[in-house]
């Protein structure tokens, strides 16, 4: 309906995750409509990012540098890691403001069905940054999936005999949530792991 | 949270519209984990419609050429114009196969409380587009809104004492919509609008 660069455009932003057709179109009419340094500065903030940014020589997480600013952290304690499956997952992490560790991004979870072993992951890895004994306790935060929790267990067993502490984040109702609207599994999860009170 | 690159592009993504916080880190983590020729290709995409698409010299259509396709194409009908007030309403259009003819867009609406008024818009161009007598039908097809109705009006004025046939798209119900649910103006419009059937 277009002519070449107009489509070209849509059909792009199309491909991004959560942009349908209608918000491709829009988005595009938006850019054609703004000032051309805007757009540019969009433009180069795609390449730039995509040209700088790799993973972190330690953890595997998303940076511009050799190593990431949280393992660069002095203030951080160097004696807790919490192992997530991917870079979005520190941010999660990070926004809650409770945890002051490290981090040890996967990569993903152990998946048979996508044809992923413990290989495909940055396990080896985790274990190396092990052997100086400074860490005492690893949180696993994969995520609360079969997969996830397949991957977990897998890493328990690997961790626990090497004597560290290693916790699993708590499963429960959502904070806000309403019993009505919990599925089975996740009421079956807080019941639980219910937690005395009063004491 | 995140190293400059990455926080970057996350703040020029969640400056385009419909695109909140969440959906611009989900699509920042989405470009990062790509293939570099697919982002490389959608920075191109960007630019290059940035640099190459401007509004058609006859009915201001965004175009890459001189003149746009619909202006070009000689099947059309040289007839009639469809005045629409963005060259998204000529998509808009276009997609239900219902026209045939040309098409003029305005740039807007005539809207005093934005600063608009009619020579803001390209009127003057569309009065000289109609003065080798060719056109015989103008369908004004701005929005049904205060300001789309009140640059219709303003329109009428000029193009009825030229001895053109002026037409107004339809305002009624939206087919597969509800009474019930359907806004008193539109219903009064609806009512107002009726059509004998039967006949």
């Amino acid at each position: 309906m277009y002519d070449g660069p107009i489509q070209d455009l849509i059909a792009e932003l199309s491909r991004l995750p959560g942009i349908g057709p209608k918000s491709a179109q829009r988005i595009a009419f938006y850019l054609l409509d703004c000032l051309p340094e805007d757009v540019y500065s969009l433009a180069n903030a795609i390449t730039h990012a995509k040209e700088t940014v790799h993973l972190c020589a330690v953890c595997f997480n998303l940076t511009e540098d050799e190593v990431c600013r949280i393992c660069r952290d002095s203030r951080r304690d160097r004696t807790i890691i919490c192992v997530v499956e991917e870079s979005k997952d520190i941010m999660a992490v990070e926004r809650t403001r409770e945890y002051k560790g490290l981090y040890h991004v996967l990569g993903g979870s152990i998946s048979p069905i996508d044809n992923r072993g413990p290989a495909d992951l940055h396990i080896r890895e985790l274990l190396t940054r092990l052997q100086d004994g400074v860490v005492t306790e690893i949180i696993l935060a994969t995520n609360p999936t079969t997969v996830g929790e397949a991957t977990a267990t897998y890493l328990s067993r690997l961790l626990v005999p090497l004597g560290l502490t290693v916790t699993r984040l708590a499963s429960g109702l959502p904070v806000g949530g309403d019993l009505e609207y919990a599925d089975e599994t996740t009421l079956g999860r807080a019941i639980e792991g219910r937690r005395r009170i009063g004491v």
